[in-house]
């Protein structure tokens, strides 16, 4: 049965699911639905997801939308997963579910809310937004120090203790990528007090290369270009 | 294996739960964790959950939080509870997954944003905060429209087209309820256009009564509480 991804590399969970689907060796066909064009909100593009957002699935006739379901149900659907992406224990399922749901409201409300309010929103045609940067900022740093104190404590290099990585882990460490988009200083006083964090992002990469170094490619290349596009200093109010 | 959930009946996701443990017959002790004393904050309640949150759960000695986890957890804990709930074919449980997961930055979001800060705030000793009421407000009618437009299309009476319930139904129909805490005249400003989701929300409530009404029945001695302790037309600039 054939699947499809529409997706775009500067998009977090795009990643996760592209890098999931190499790690695992799922043939799959890669559409590009660029952000910048707003092929996402293209008539062809909301045929397959109404609400306008990638990532989104195709598989058969089957369409799905929200990337956290669509890595649960790719466990499902391909059984050559190897069992830690989303493990068959119930309870360890449960606590590897806890964290995606948790992730929603915390870190990736932080980490979108700070980058795109602080960074990312001239290159989508919207003025940046101080006070919103700054609510986003102390939602993602409470994420951060939830991550380094709680979800990261367990025996394991990963999160809820596990030796090898689950879905979570990708996810959460896609979404932390998107730190690249700061300056360096800036990604340096955010992630800097939390070790543990990032010791998890590198041991994340490690577990998942040569495919979670090349689809984050993309990501360079348009934080490249991005940081060229904004003017040092340009800010405008809420 | 013991079952405890530490709930606020005040708590739309505390209700969720405690309706499908009673309308699967799953026996639990339910722990009240009074949000306005801030027990969620204390010592003993942080050693079961440490993000200081309800509802939480401990089944034998495995403790877990975020409400949809319990849920699906439970579904699969408790053999005898019927499919319906979380299907096991596995593409109708990535679309149940798929609105559990839209539901948090999107009705969830919404529906607290604009409640808490338009009306519940003071309770919690917080000042109206206008500004954020005004974006959960955008936020919950354009969640509104696409559950009366696209998630309730289908077939069946219930989400994703079942004839009979799934903890999404639950989940965001417990979220619905929180809009009780408005004035009249503002809930039917909100939920009027939405016909789908008005007859939804009934057929929610009949499928698990007389559980839904005897557990709602907090939220409405809360509220009739609660609008009691404000003022009318009471504002705070944010």
């Amino acid at each position: 049965m054939a699947l499809k991804l529409y997706v775009h590399r500067v998009s977090q969970p795009s990643r996760a699911l592209v890098i999931f689907c190499k790690s695992n060796g799922i043939e799959f066909e890669e559409a590009h639905i660029d952000l910048m064009k707003k092929q996402h909100k293209s008539p062809d593009f909301l045929e397959i997801n109404p609400m306008g957002q990638v990532p989104s699935m195709v598989h058969g006739d089957f369409k799905l939308f929200e990337s956290h379901a669509i890595l649960t149900y790719l466990t499902a659907a391909y059984p050559e997963v190897a069992d830690h992406w989303y493990p068959s224990d119930i309870k360890q399922r449960a606590k590897v579910q806890s964290v995606l749901d948790w992730h929603h409201s915390n870190l990736r409300r932080g980490a979108v809310g700070y980058i795109f309010n602080s960074k990312l929103a001239p290159a989508f045609g919207i003025p940046l937004n101080p006070q919103a940067a700054a609510e986003g900022e102390k939602t993602l740093l409470a994420s951060l120090s939830t991550l380094d104190s709680f979800w990261l404590t367990d025996s394991g290099k990963f999160l809820v203790g596990q030796d090898e990585p689950s879905v979570a882990d990708l996810s959460l460490v896609c979404e932390l990528m998107q730190l690249e988009f700061l300056e360096e200083d800036d990604r340096k006083r955010i992630l800097g007090p939390f070790k543990k964090v990032q010791q998890w992002i590198e041991d994340t990469k490690i577990a998942t290369n040569p495919h979670f170094d090349e689809v984050h490619e993309t990501l360079f290349q348009a934080r490249a270009m991005i940081l060229k596009q904004i003017p040092t200093g340009e800010k405008s109010e809420a």
